[in-house]
């Protein structure tokens, strides 16, 4: 398995001239150019990761990784901690949401336990468990740095697999009881920005938990004082094994030149973490919507990363991406199977 | 054929006991309440529409209406007039953007020769011709009265026979040079905003031809005095043929209790001109983008229709319906296929 240093020397800059190809070749065809707005750009930002002018359709793979949280104890949260084990049942089981969409998507669903609480022991798990669950950050840090590394280099290596293997796609997805809590303490601690304006209800809490969570991350980051020059810091004292996970994933994939999907908050703090050790990450990213959590916008902002969606969706799991799998698909079919000027016999007005 | 009296009188509301009867199961899945957002919104539209509370996945058409314009000639597009026949026969010859994203979302496409201006005589498409292209209207209503009400008869009588024949989703396209012209005199006439303002920059026109258009629709205005509270008036003054028979297909559809995805600013005038003849009609429609159309953002407001997706697009076709209706079917298989919270054994928080 590669080292944190190896994967992240491994990342270059997706390439300009690749998309500038594919853009040539989009302006051939039988529209106005650039008239297909952001599908011609996702299909040359494709080009560009993957170093093909026409890419091929993607195998598609969404990884969804589930771990506990030791801060889920404050009570931050309108479900109890059990339903993370109960959910990662739930998708081995294809009853949940992002089953029905990665199947919608023709995507395959990658199910991770990175730590619950009480181990998943069901075929189907891949098991790259970190701890039973994180350390409530209210009294210390959620993981060593030591368990840190070893999560993104777990996440990396699966990411790394599933290139070798012929996936060309890749879904960021996850499930954690209390985890929009550590996405909203990793934010404040990345950005600087205050606790209050990056915590939002998470899966549907009313105003005093609210403000009791804002709370909480207050107290988490005051008695853990993340260095926000050190993104593996950040990471060890606010952070989540599955968050910690799937930023691995992004590195392993971008590193293997496959273009990942980002989902919503969690996800998207996972990219951002990432993008914090290896600064060409943004350019590997595909941002599939805006969820409704409010950090989640300062995240994608901070990715460069605009959402291709924006449908008030709030529910995790990959499910976003799932969604925005499908204008994947779209936009290289345009590349691959639309019809030339020249081809049609359709007079081009060079616009 | 019915008359255009027998479709209006035939369009009720949806049915929003089936609404809140499709939105009780979605509550049910496991998942917190309403956190997939518009994507549960839209399922129990179409619930709503179609009275069924669990509808099946609907067989998709998208009908692509194609007729030229007398204001042509006043030099407002970036291409010649012939391209409107030229694209009738790509889309024939399955080579343009709607073809390709038609065959993604499932779809079958139905071309329909409105009213070009030479007669496309090639096997798939369909002949309701109303005339050789619409008159320039500089000079005189586009089409008169007699030929608005037989265009909008023949698209209701298309949307019928599909609905008869299994079709359960509609989408909108259309191909015409010149028609964003006729489409923004269409949005000023119909809801009294300043020409400048509902004039964009069609297919890709510079500033210089910009200010003529909006000269050409100004006069155009002035020299027909379309009445606002007669939009079958306006329809004959200022429209195409093609906007004119996507309004009865969207009426005809809605009489059948069939779903409309709307597409473009082209798709959404028409739309807006049979909300105007039938006050329900709103309730059947979906509306897939927002293009870059300036005229657009307004249209869809006056149909109170958020669109799913914003990707900058401006190409028309029905290429932004068929997008969308991968997110129809999305939303429909997680009324189908998602586990509750009974059937998967995991914890409730009732929110």
């Amino acid at each position: 398995m590669k080292t944190l240093a190896e994967i992240l020397g491994g990342i270059r800059a997706p390439d300009a001239q690749i998309a500038a190809a594919a853009q040539a070749r989009l302006d051939a065809k039988t529209k106005p150019r650039r008239s297909l707005g952001r599908l011609e750009t996702l299909a040359c930002r494709l080009a560009a990761v993957t170093g093909k002018i026409v890419p091929p359709l993607p195998r598609k793979t969404i990884v969804v990784m589930a771990a506990d949280h030791g801060v889920a104890q404050e009570g931050v949260s309108a479900y109890p901690r059990e339903v993370t084990a109960q959910m990662v049942l739930n998708f081995l089981a294809n009853g949940a949401a992002i089953n029905v969409l990665a199947r919608h998507a023709g995507a395959e669903l990658l199910v991770v336990d990175m730590g619950v609480a009480t181990p998943v022991d069901a075929p189907g798990v891949l098991s790259r468990r970190m701890g039973e669950g994180t350390a409530n950050f209210t009294h210390g840090p959620a993981m060593s740095r030591a368990q840190a590394t070893a999560a993104l280099e777990a996440g990396a290596a699966i990411a790394a697999n599933l290139a070798a293997s012929g996936v060309g796609l890749i879904g960021l997805g996850e499930m954690g009881i209390g985890n929009t809590t550590a996405a909203s303490a990793l934010t404040a601690a990345l950005t600087g920005a205050p606790a209050e304006e990056v915590t939002g209800h998470g899966t549907g809490i009313d105003h005093s938990v609210w403000t009791h969570k804002v709370n909480v991350i207050r107290r988490g980051l005051a008695q853990n004082r993340p260095d926000p020059t050190d993104p593996l810091d950040v990471l060890a004292k606010m952070g989540g094994f599955e968050i910690a996970g799937l930023a691995g994933v992004a590195l392993g994939a971008a590193a293997a030149r496959v273009p990942v999907v980002i989902d919503g908050f969690i996800a998207g703090v996972a990219a951002l973490v990432a993008a914090r050790l290896a600064p060409e990450l943004p350019g590997y990213l595909i941002a599939a919507h805006r969820s409704i959590e409010v950090g989640h916008r300062l995240v994608l902002g901070q990715l460069k990363a605009p959402p291709l969606l924006d449908l008030d969706m709030r529910l995790g799991e990959g499910t976003g991406a799932a969604l925005a799998m499908g204008l994947v698909d779209a936009s290289l079919k345009i590349l691959h199977e639309m019809a030339t000027f020249a081809d049609a016999g359709v007079s081009d007005s060079g616009r």
